[in-house]
């Protein structure tokens, strides 16, 4: 889990990780993939379920960035209105998420029979990236069974590197896909979890930066012509934070991105979404008004900092994971590993 | 098309109409609908293409206001960031905007054989109303091929009232659905069209303004408990306006809503898009820099004002078109006409 | 105070007034104004303190709605970032914000000593309108005493009409200015107080209307060109609503504009700013983390309906309390009560 | 001009500079200074035109990014709706924004007589940090002519370092100030330029970057407790981009700020503004509908990646041009030449 003895020496550490150094360790967060790894076909699902109850009943407070809105995410609208997340975060090819937010769609109506009856419909969360220079992406090989068996399989532990969404995924010139960190810090005195999983698809195989190191114009991976892939980072955590502070923490996001060589080239649909549990915002509230917890926002400059710090090393531990890849039209990409 | 003589007494119209009185008078733009009217399934799809030819290939402008982002419309966030459409407008009921966007895709996919090989991915303009009041919305009952069928549809004339997308809205407590305007206005010696179709599913019974008149209070329709439906104003014009002008121009459907007497309640998701068939933008430029045309800001302010009266009369042609329908559950929506 | 019997005959009104019908029926609101009426000086200041306490050490969740951006108000940009409104709203002419700015800083910079040492700086908000139709704008004749005298003046009873920042302002080709007025709302079993103050120098003498009356086309008002002038709105209320929640408060001053007959011209900087008292954000805090109060958002739609109808009623009593002034370059304005 | 040999070996460089390696390379741009260095004065002035003609007359393209809005700055309000910048850009200190703007509205009244009578009024852009570690800031030395000096300096060779409005400024813990820097790219087989000032005063003093090396951990400049200076950066450029164009290249300066080590702190109002010089829009427009050249969207990325590199080398200019100074209450903030 995280990175490898090589990178701890080259990226520095202000903040401790957390026990698995996943997005997993705030707790309640789990995680699932399912990968559709066969010749011409490399793609899949990835899904984080904020907490363990029913997000539909028990909404979390979120916040969306969009850095750079090249993209074609769903659901990220209402979340910027309402300030709350009320499914899952699911993750998959671009020309998938009809059928992805099919399936999300009726996972919530399985689970919540009031919905489109009693009390509107539900607003589900889908991210994506474009898979299409190893899949065929094309075939729309996504199914709504594998979006289902996606979420059902999370839990706390799970595979990083080419798996679930990020199977047929490009970093660098490198294989990309999926990468997770987490970091612990204290506020108030008392110990909080931050914790990050990214999609990465981006950048240019000259850009690459390992901790200041310009590891990219030194290992001429695949040669790429622009940072044109897409980076969707999702960002969980258990301090009391309300939804424009997470905003404010989603946005910071640009900042790792960079630190890893990226400029959010035109074609990039970077984009962050960050969410709390520490309140729980009921669905069916009994009284008007509730009390609710916030970080004041003085005290938010180390949790940018920390997530600047988790979200660098969620990035590049997507390429540590990662093993090369044959996809479509003969076209393979290098896992990092080949290049140390 | 468009009110009928009463209608026409009471709304003061500052601008003639075009030759329809529908979007459809802007050159180019088409509409087709399907319409799924059968006992507790009272839901269709609505397509509206910006132009005849491949619009992939050659984007408009178009901009877009949020009014109220409690909706699930996807695509939105592309358009926002580069400031173009490329991809037929959809209209469907909440739960169904997976399956259009698949659609859609499938559609796009057919048209243009290089997107997902050589050129990147597509991003597919997907809206919705909640029609679950009178619709057995769970039952996901719009099929890919309700969709294409839509598409194909498409043409200068089309119905509104309780069609397409529109067949289960509800307005005000009474059938609302599609309705439709346009108006001509000359700016710098030249005649052009600004056309608007809107897809109505808003506001509370006793709101309802026509012309100012409260009729509202006075029909007492169905009584509704709050404002929060939805509705989705698209906005075509064949004035030189870029995104950032058409954002302006969409923003002002608020204050036609207001017209009407909605105050865009919490759950009323109510969101406007504006496109220019004045520009086109290649996909695959062959210069780097291209002349384009634009009308001055200083001249927007007539622009703005026929904007709303033209949505002002879309919003309302809904009810004056729409028939009365019974739906799921046994609910009745009666016609405005039934009340005049 | 508020409107007259005619007006009230004409508005339908859903929701009962406070004492005063002032923005001032919320509790610890205070509002002074200076005037500057002399020959072609026609021009003041107005002031609203948030609170009796000080702001800048206890400050209140705000949100912000910029409907047209073509004005040139002062600290919105750290409202929407912090939510937190922290310093007097200040109103005045165009070209005199720089004055109301500076004036504002001394003024807090006297209050809290540790301004610019200790603890950063501090974020003051000044908005405007355009008078210089009646008032010798370019003579800047606002001075930084006049500044402070409007913040000195402030308390719960304060004129409507052509006072304040108000004394040069049009609406609709009358003389426009300040207006206020107040709602008692229940929510949850407790009654909130949502008030409003305005700053009108909108519209066309054409498009006026009371209560739905066209009232405009029939009293052919000072021929106006465009609706370039510009209208400032700010809604304080004592229901716990967050920054976000404000934001969409504040944005439903948008429908109270269009009922009274504004599209918002190209020239129109109509800006919405609304506060809550119920929480106070502490500047020095001693915990990390606080607890606050918010009501529910599924619980908003009638606060948003009660805001349309306080701000649609603060307009017009703009125009019912201003009395017909002669101005710059012998322009003269008429009351609204000269044509009833 | 520029960064000097060493660290021109730590920063690698893909686009080469222009003549100046100043933002005044973009012809047409001029930059002026008053430096206020006197004890515990410590302030000044930094103005940038534009273009030479009447910028109000003939605007110019311009887009914002606000990448922190814990800020004081004005304007960016206007150049946000319309899309245009038509006044210079000034810099000052935090509290003197009024000052600046009442000598900016000045400036453009003498300029242009109209205004305030036939046509409106202006919108001036002063921008701010916060030198209140340095300066006297409380005693608003700033005054009206200093404003207008720095405008009537304005030319095309300027100082970078402590001067202007970087006097007080404080960068990583070390003397902060004035940086600049510029680029030639080719676009369709033409060579353009881009060009950088920036106003530093961010960041804390352990996590200075230059080019990937951790040189703030190493050096221990005065300690700082959290990142909450600010970052103003003004990006020039003949590249034809619109409004919205502008804003995507603004957005990449947080890039930038990342690759020296920011993690824009809750307090740091990082701020950018980046202009085009390759159309002009006529205040005083004959026609309705006006040409105008655009980039494809699609040509954007080496524009990214060149004002990332531009932007990341203003910021560390403005850190190698600087000399030790020492300000108020004795506080000394050394150069960082005298750690190399």
């Amino acid at each position: 889990m995280g990175l490898d003895r090589e990178s701890e020496n080259r990226l520095f550490r202000k903040f401790k990780s957390g026990k698995r150094n996943l997005i997993t360790d705030v707790e309640g967060v789990c995680v699932g993939h399912v990968t559709l790894s066969d010749g011409d076909i490399q793609t899949g699902v990835t899904a984080i379920l904020p907490h363990p109850g029913n997000v539909f009943r028990e909404k979390l407070f979120a916040g969306v960035s969009v850095i750079n809105g090249f993209g074609k995410s769903v659901g990220l609208l209402q979340v910027e209105e309402l300030g709350t997340l009320e499914s899952p975060v699911l993750m998959t090819n671009t020309l998938s998420v009809g059928t992805a937010l099919t399936a999300c769609v009726r996972y919530m109506l399985d689970q919540n029979p009031e919905i489109g009856i009693d009390t509107g419909t539900v607003n589900c969360v889908i991210t994506e990236c474009n898979d299409g220079e190893m899949n065929d992406i094309r075939g729309l090989h996504v199914k709504e069974e594998h979006v289902r068996s996606a979420i059902e399989a999370a839990g706390p532990d799970f595979d990083e590197g080419a798996v679930g969404a990020g199977t047929g995924m490009e970093m660098m010139g490198l294989k990309g896909g999926i990468g997770s960190a987490s970091r612990i810090l204290e506020l108030g005195g008392r110990a909080y979890t931050l914790g990050v999983l990214a999609l990465t698809n981006y950048g240019t195989d000259d850009n690459l930066l390992i901790g200041g190191d310009p590891v990219g114009r030194r290992i001429r991976a695949q040669r790429t012509k622009e940072d044109q892939g897409s980076c969707i980072i999702v960002i969980a955590t258990d301090i009391p934070l309300i939804d424009r502070q997470l905003r404010r923490v989603a946005l910071r996001a640009t900042h790792a991105l960079a630190r890893t060589g990226s400029y959010s080239g035109n074609g990039s649909g970077d984009i962050a979404l960050a969410f709390s549990t520490a309140n729980r915002i009921e669905h069916f509230n009994e009284e008007a008004v509730k009390d609710f917890r916030m970080l004041y926002d003085e005290e938010l400059s180390p949790v940018f900092e920390c997530a600047v710090e988790a979200v660098e090393e969620a990035l590049l531990s997507s390429l540590f994971h990662a093993q090369s890849v044959r996809g479509v039209r003969g076209k393979e990409l290098k896992s990092l590993r080949e290049y140390l």
